[in-house]
């Protein structure tokens, strides 16, 4: 049994519990928390606090860093590395350079494993990318996001004055998706890619039409894209957008020769995000114990694994029964 | 540069030698056949006959073994791997495992390198089906075919008395693609996922209606599937069925708690099997000639290759622009 521990319990530390249970050779030891342990409720797993966790080094094969924002992980990417082998899903771009090297260093120096901005984007949507242009390099990649919950644009809206709650999805333009699978001509764009659907519970006698205004003009989030703003109750929050879902497409169109289209599709549909990237990071939890008991250490990414790692299943298993 | 052979030039091999065109790391530096090497015209590299290939020992780092059948290949594989590192597609899946084996064994007498199996299936559809049991353990995976033409069904209907000509399209049934992406309740039987459509032109005075009886008759092939069968000329085969295209979809549907749905989704959709096959060898070729410069030896199949080993682009490139 792979022996995981959770360090930060809120949607994704949940969504990752979640998916440890339906791995038969995995078992969730324990959950580590910057809260007070005894304000948190798991499924079974003892709770623990962070500045605890050295007392765990060895039970634990794999730490899985749940933290909840880029910030968090920052310093908790390398100061974890320290004492366990690690899975996160760090998602600022243009940090990953920097950070690599800080969680590289910490790990190397204590002869840990940790493995980097996993999930599915970057994650799964990242190694699609990498094996689209390996495979058809003459050729262009798309990216769309969504029908999904953008949690950064909902709470960029949440911070507007008079409003209580908002919910933001993020949709792909259908005709562009379908342009691009096509091969027809189309201009990408911020605007001609995707639309932003706002669902905003204001307080009671708030200026409706100020909110809306400062939605759609707001800059970077919203001011770029075809957005729409529907006010409804706290009920119909509740009832009809309480969920995360989430996906995205990632299409390669390439040329073989002259004349000679190839296309490659990969596809997410999520009811749940986090209980979607808790899954990957699960699985890329087993790659890093398997690969961190043949004695590698350092900073890895999604590049860096194979798929027998990544798998259950034993190679005689996978050859006989999965190619 | 990637020093290349190309073993055997048939589609296959001219499938692979425009692919490797289209890689700038990598050049076709030979081509060997079995046929009079002064009977093949090249895109440009010089062929020579298979026995004189050990000459070409020290001037390629990687052979595509492009043999075009599952026959060839049992003996080509373990044959080339004594003297090159080497990539197939061997693809009869009920002997993989010994096929394995023997390769693995006259690699590794030599300090050989060799990837079996790979292509698109098996290859990037047996990667995405481990990938979506590894991420979601609790689901079914769903392989369909098509649209594409299927040689083997093509070649078992001009082995019919009468029959001069035959193209054959595996086509998937779209009603039951939608069900299993939605998780409708479906039976998922033989007739359920594909049909057949089968295109003839047959001798003058042959007997249609025997024709078709005896391909729509045909045990394995045909008789579970409901097949079409059009007559047509030996023109309009020229003209509208000269190609080769190919694809399909792998589909891993999982639940990661109760009632939370996930779908996973890969879709191809090709110009040419033998272009797009042979690229993927080309990309495969490039991991095998690195895996091998590290002294790696013996079988590997795709499940054992990273994607950084796949990729033209350094590590620090793909950190900082593809994850």
């Amino acid at each position: 049994m792979i022996r995981v521990a959770i360090n930060g319990y809120g949607n994704l530390g949940r969504g990752a519990e979640r998916a440890i249970a339906k791995n038969d050779d995995m078992e969730l030891v324990v959950v580590f928390t910057r809260r007070d342990p005894s304000s948190i409720t798991t499924l079974g797993a003892p709770v623990i606090h962070v500045e605890d966790a050295a007392g765990w080094v060895d039970k634990v094969d794999v730490c899985l860093n749940c933290g909840g924002s880029a910030t968090d992980l920052e310093y908790q990417g390398p100061a974890t590395a320290e004492f366990f082998h690690t899975v996160d899903s760090f998602d600022t771009h243009a940090k990953i350079p920097s950070y690599f090297a800080a969680v590289d260093a910490a790990a190397k120096y204590t002869g840990h494993l940790a493995l980097i901005s996993t999930g599915w984007d970057p994650g799964l949507f990242s190694m699609l990318r990498v094996l689209g242009d390996a495979v058809l390099p003459d050729g262009t990649s798309t990216t769309f996001w969504g029908p999904g919950v953008s949690q950064g644009h909902s709470d960029a809206i949440r911070r507007i004055d008079g409003v209580l709650d908002a919910r933001q999805y993020t949709l792909p333009v259908p005709e562009t998706v379908e342009a691009v699978k096509s091969g027809a001509e189309v201009e990408l764009t911020t605007r001609s890619m995707h639309t932003r659907d706002c669902y905003i519970v204001a307080a009671e006698g708030a200026d409706l039409d100020r909110i809306a205004k400062e939605v759609t003009e707001m800059p970077d989030y919203f001011a770029d894209y075809d957005t729409t703003v529907h006010f409804i109750t706290a009920e119909e929050m509740a009832e009809y957008h309480a969920g995360l879902p989430h996906g995205g497409t990632v299409i390669r169109k390439g040329k073989t020769s002259e004349g000679t289209g190839q296309r490659i599709g990969f596809e997410l549909e999520l009811d749940s995000n986090p209980e979607f990237t808790g899954s990957v990071l699960a699985a890329m939890g087993r790659a890093v114990a398997r690969m961190a008991a043949r004695g590698e250490s350092g900073a890895r990414t999604v590049f860096d694994i194979t798929l027998a790692d990544l798998s259950p299943h034993d190679p005689d298993d996978l050859r006989a029964h999965w190619l």
